[in-house]
């Protein structure tokens, strides 16, 4: 667990995976960027690789984080993702696990073992209760429970699964953030997940096949928001 | 093949993998835009995925390339590199099959399709003679030569080697550029292996582990043009 | 190229793959050792690695392969399979490169060389023509030129795909046997391959779902017979 | 958890991996055979997939474990290690997750369901006390806590290790059974390891690699049961 998060809920996290590049990538970033001033969120924006050092340098609020890195050291590694080259390239964190880049246990170890060295803050996804329990007692600083079967879906997971989750990750480490998702695909689906107890949902195809992508943006975390105040109260 | 392909006999490429990031990345980027001007040799700089962007922005002359893409298209694939996405941080083409990240024929025969569609200048590399007659006839723009067991060892392969693997890529396909390589340590491995017949030929830990790595990068630039032009007489 | 290899032309490939097991995978390599014998042609059975023993010991004609094999020799390897294991099974030759079973370049070059060295027949999968060229200067014994997408379809190749696939190999290497299949579901669509003129053809789930194996293999391995003297006549 | 697990404390596994092949194999489970007998100790002999079937032929008393499968259905897969077929040729059981052979969480997550779907005992190897642990939570029948640096090393864990590991597992799941290894080479270390408190131990090039492998199962099996005995009293 990296000590300088400076992540805190209610937070978001977009991914535009590789449904979009280029301008368009920066574009949304720019858009979280000015959302999460807008509604005082920390936004989470997981960037395709090649474009870390673009959307660190176009915005100033939003959390820059890597899809993925190896646990390399400095060293041979011709297409290997290191560690240290996040960080140079503006990272504050990486994404590791996700269905769509499974690891073994052992790597997955190891890689947040080098985050924790290099101080790149952890966010690793789990596709059941079960997973996310088991990848707690790695301590990253964020657990991603996620049903894998509803990825890209819209059908987004119900109160109870938040909530179940939610629980299961912080009874094994309490400092560990919980973002629950899978099929968010509007603000009235955020604002669901938020209410129900999440510290975090989050949106790729429901954020990149918008229509209008900024306006779902600020759609979506206008509802963090509003779910949040409304859970204090 | 992409027909748009910027590249001619002599070049170089220079691979600094993950031995180095950053900002020391930027700078033998730029020591190696300054030889291919000094010298009027080609490089290929052959970047780190989280590099390219920044590497492209520094540099006017060199020909940016990246270690690898995935064959998709725009879509899913969190960690996957698009090839569009390549094309928009600024790379002119992609080595493919290097050794630390070989793919299946399969794989390797669709992503070659993809570079040209998207026109992307493609480098295979091949470990064995073998080998590189096989990728012939996939039609790559290059192909890199490379005895996989001599990679990284400082012991550079022979003229018989130079001429033998130059030859059997121009049997299959005359326009298909060679590179032979693995071991070039200096100015005079360069000077031989070009002067052997080599249309181009690199090096990744030559150069990033040299004391002074731009004047690494001179000494072997220097060499290239100076055996181009004793062959040639 | 293993050069004891005891297979000519016409002959046939069965692979239960999965579909089948245990006893299941005994009656039907019998059934196959029955119609070799009656219809007087080879025929290669692909067989789950775990019951290549079995097989080999139920049969006495048919040719028996596994379908994968690992290039290690004797040594570390929990769940690798030793090409040396095989052939004290009784296997006589090796599928690779099988589109469910993919290998990179170089790993496909040191198994077949290892099979070479061992003494195992190679018959290796293509799933183009372009691979089926590259693949034959690899020189295997049988070269499978299979469309992929139609495998498992019960769409056949075409007479003009047969012979110009068959055409590619040869012109590389005349000695190796070339199979043309993908989509093969009855005595018909194997009369139709062999008689275009290809050296072989075979049957994965064409068989295996088949309402009566054994009947079906009958069916198929007298198409082969009938459609190979219509050729020489 | 498999529920007819037919494995108790002590026990020993014995996994020639790929050092031996062919009737070395046959002739090692004989000897694990009547070690089993004459000392009453429950031996896993992780078989190579192609030998299953001709050990289980051979053996009247040893656990035949296969050392990998796949969480497949009967289907397509080709290479792939059907669960079923695994029992059809006379498996109890399956060895998963070794560092020989990792597995992403979701498809060990999937095997062991898979596994006990089918009814075969899972023994499931961790690296390390964290991931004996997490482990622990997917509830096979029984977790190898074996750091992989000292696989085949020939030095053996310490007493400190083994009481640990065996504790963490225990914690979350006291039904299963935990072997502690790694670095076995002789009776002495499998006394000291059962004495320490491991419910087992086990040894692959020990054995494997022993001048006189059948004297080296007795020494070993003799171990076992004499520092249980020990324990006891």
């Amino acid at each position: 667990m990296n000590p300088n998060c400076k992540i805190k809920a209610p937070f978001f996290e977009i991914g535009p995976k590789s449904y979009l590049f280029g301008q368009d990538v920066i574009d949304l970033a720019k858009a979280a960027d000015a959302a999460s001033a807008k509604y005082d969120v920390d936004i989470i924006f997981t960037t395709p690789i090649v474009e870390i050092a673009r959307v660190k340098a176009a915005t100033s609020r939003i959390h820059v984080f890597a899809p993925h890195m190896d646990p390399l050291k400095p060293g041979r590694g011709l297409a290997d993702i290191l560690p240290e080259s996040l960080i140079a390239a503006g990272a504050e964190g990486v994404m590791l696990n996700h269905c769509e880049k499974p690891l073994t246990l052992g790597v997955l170890k190891e890689t947040i073992k080098r985050a924790d060295e290099v101080g790149l803050t952890t966010i690793v996804c789990a596709d059941s209760m079960a997973e996310a329990s088991m990848i707690a007692m790695l301590n990253p600083n964020i657990i991603v429970a996620e049903p894998s079967e509803l990825i890209g879906t819209g059908v987004s997971v119900g109160p109870e699964y938040v909530k179940a989750a939610t629980d299961a990750v912080k009874k094994i480490n309490p400092s560990i953030l919980v973002l629950t998702a899978a099929g968010i695909a509007n603000g009235q689906d955020v604002y669901n997940t938020i209410f129900a107890g999440a510290d975090a949902t989050g949106s790729s195809s429901g954020v990149a096949k918008a229509a209008d992508r900024a306006a779902m943006v600020d759609e979506m975390i206008s509802a963090v928001r509003k779910a949040w105040n409304a859970r204090k109260n």
